[in-house]
């Protein structure tokens, strides 16, 4: 059994492993869902590593993908141990328990500070950064009682709601999710903030390398970790086409409890808010309107692993590639739509293990894309 | 077919009905509900009034009740016809079609102004008398854009959104129900609103005597009114336990559409809104939510009167009043507790008419209580 396929209380990597798969996830071409496929098909991610070049070379890269060296994993491993922060993979004790189960769960974060924060059931908060001062303060009391109620809060660190969630959770515990490098927050005023989280009962997580500046588009993939690490996501004041949203959408289709804090038609800081709760979300009036919606999610351990698919039964990998006629064949047979990989298996009539290898060829090749739900296209 | 039984287009009580209505509504012991048996049973106002001394006493009320004199009604209608108003009863053209269709809909309303504002499908927007200016300004854009929509706006004539409501929909037709007399408007410093109202476009209505100075156990009871008159009702900012939320709780037991802004958890004016959407009222964040949701609603002309049904074959009464064992045996199946008259009727055995005019007697003698849904419950 691999940590990918571990038990709740999960497996813990050696540190040959760990460095595997810290190389594996920062080379060109692999994210978190390519780096599951690799790991199930080959068993482990040195054996995908050795396989790298090959697999690019059958998908019809154009050029050699970069792998990152042995060096540059001991280098930001090496970074993460002086900054007092860590890596851990998705199997391990310490993985934030609800995040395994999501689509694309980052296979390592870094992590700095408490680490009990991770093991207990955690709600989302989130919200306007220019929240009033209503919300703000509503922000507080449902953190500050949903941490007495035994729940970690998870946010992002951004100024409004977010700060306000994380200050009133500082003693209980809190979660602050980064879209940059640990070593990298943002915004700067709230540096100060982070350190009292990760100095006290709080963490900070980021699934980005050491030394990663923030880009605009790191933002909504950080706000998966947000959507994931929690049982449920409160927004509180939300812009319309606001970041929040995007947590939003996604929280629901993690399956995640959807709340929402209504708030006057005329303040555009309620549309999203309002308009999560036409959609369906579950309308906050009070904080305990959350907490008692999250407890029978809580009394419950039911994460497991969505990557627990078993490596090849004799551990090592499918010793014959697939020929260039099977390859052609699932290269006409994809397009720009995306369609479910069941249904490639379906229209081509080869074996599953064919299919998914040679997706992953193309896949590392840069040529195909995944989608949500598991669904991939392949470029133009 | 007398007028409880008109078609949708109605038919014109004639001026000697109408006083042997307004005798009957203004007698004592006869709310809407025993009006409407009355009829039903006797064929006719004119035969309840001569009924009801008898009626009384079998039914075993102590003292003679009081019925209102022809002198009396002559009295009423005179100072309605001074003060430029009249009634419209229940089975007439002018009667709001919507409000025929409730359970205990006034037989007689008085109403002063543009008949017109009647005779189109209307919605109800009512809330806090301490609006929010934000409150304020949303109930007139709700209120102009159903009126720009063609429905009349209903209210009750109060302070904050009440009197938004009105005024945003003074052009295209706003009725204010009143809980006294037409003569007895409610507060004082809307009085020129009303004028305005009712020498507009507007209406205003009461089912309450000329003279009577409003309780506050009028408002409830003027709320059904609100609630039965328009197809929707939308609650703008209502504290928890207001008058509103019973308009609200009347509007969902007349099977009609509610609606709620949603506002800040922390702004007490928004506890009942909120509570209604908790509890399954439709969100409103723009007036196009209520305008498109009860379009389908109004192009149906769908409002039989709930008082369909005939009198006696013959057009009399029934000539054998029922003996003493019968209503023994009633009197012995009913108790404090409400119960259908289904379940009288199949208890003890007798004739649904031998029940109804039972009942009928013990409600004009003031032993019976009606309540909502048709239950009845005997006093102590």
């Amino acid at each position: 059994m691999d940590a990918l396929s571990a038990g709740p209380k999960g497996v813990v990597l050696t540190e040959r492993q760990r460095i595997a798969w810290l190389r594996l996830i920062r080379s060109d071409n692999i994210g978190p869902a390519t780096f599951r496929d690799l790991i199930n098909h080959f068993g482990s991610a040195e054996a995908a590593l050795a396989a790298l070049p090959e697999l690019s070379a059958r998908g019809g890269a154009t050029r050699a993908i970069r792998i990152a060296s042995e060096g540059e994993a001991h280098r930001e491993l090496e970074a993460a141990h002086r900054f007092g922060a860590r890596f851990v993979g998705i199997g391990e004790p310490d993985y934030p328990q609800a995040l395994k189960q999501i689509d694309g769960a980052p296979p390592l974060l870094a992590v700095k500070g408490t680490l009990a924060a991770a093991k207990r059931p955690a709600v989302g908060i989130v919200g306007s950064r220019n929240a009033s001062i209503a919300g703000a303060k509503f922000a507080a009391m449902v953190a500050r009682d949903c941490g007495r109620a035994g729940y970690t809060v998870v946010s992002g660190l951004a100024r409004g709601i977010d700060t306000s969630a994380h200050r009133a959770s500082l003693d209980t515990g809190t979660i602050a999710a980064l879209a940059g490098g640990l070593d990298q927050p943002y915004p700067p005023e709230n540096i100060g903030l982070l350190e009292e989280i990760t100095g006290g009962n709080g963490l900070a997580v980021s699934e980005m390398p050491f030394g990663w500046e923030p880009r605009a588009r790191d933002f909504p993939r950080r706000n998966r970790l947000i959507a994931g690490i929690g049982l449920g996501l409160v927004v509180i004041e939300a812009a319309a086409r606001s970041g929040s949203l995007i947590t939003a959408r996604l929280a629901g289709e993690f399956g995640r409890l959807v709340f929402a804090v209504p708030g006057s038609p005329l303040d555009p800081r309620c549309h999203g808010t309002n308009g999560l709760l036409k959609d369906g979300a579950s309308i906050v009036t009070a904080p305990a309107d959350v907490v008692e919606a999250l407890a029978p999610l809580a009394q419950f351990d039911l994460f497991p692993s969505s990557m627990a698919e078993e490596p090849a039964p004799d551990g090592k990998p499918m010793s014959m590639p697939p020929g260039d006629s099977d390859r052609n064949r699932i290269i006409d047979a994809l397009g720009p739509t995306p369609v479910e990989i069941d249904d490639v298996i379906r229209h081509t009539g080869l074996s599953a293990s064919a299919v998914y290898l040679i997706l992953l060829e193309l896949d590392i090749s840069g040529r195909l894309h995944r989608h949500q739900g598991g669904l991939v296209s392949l470029s133009d």
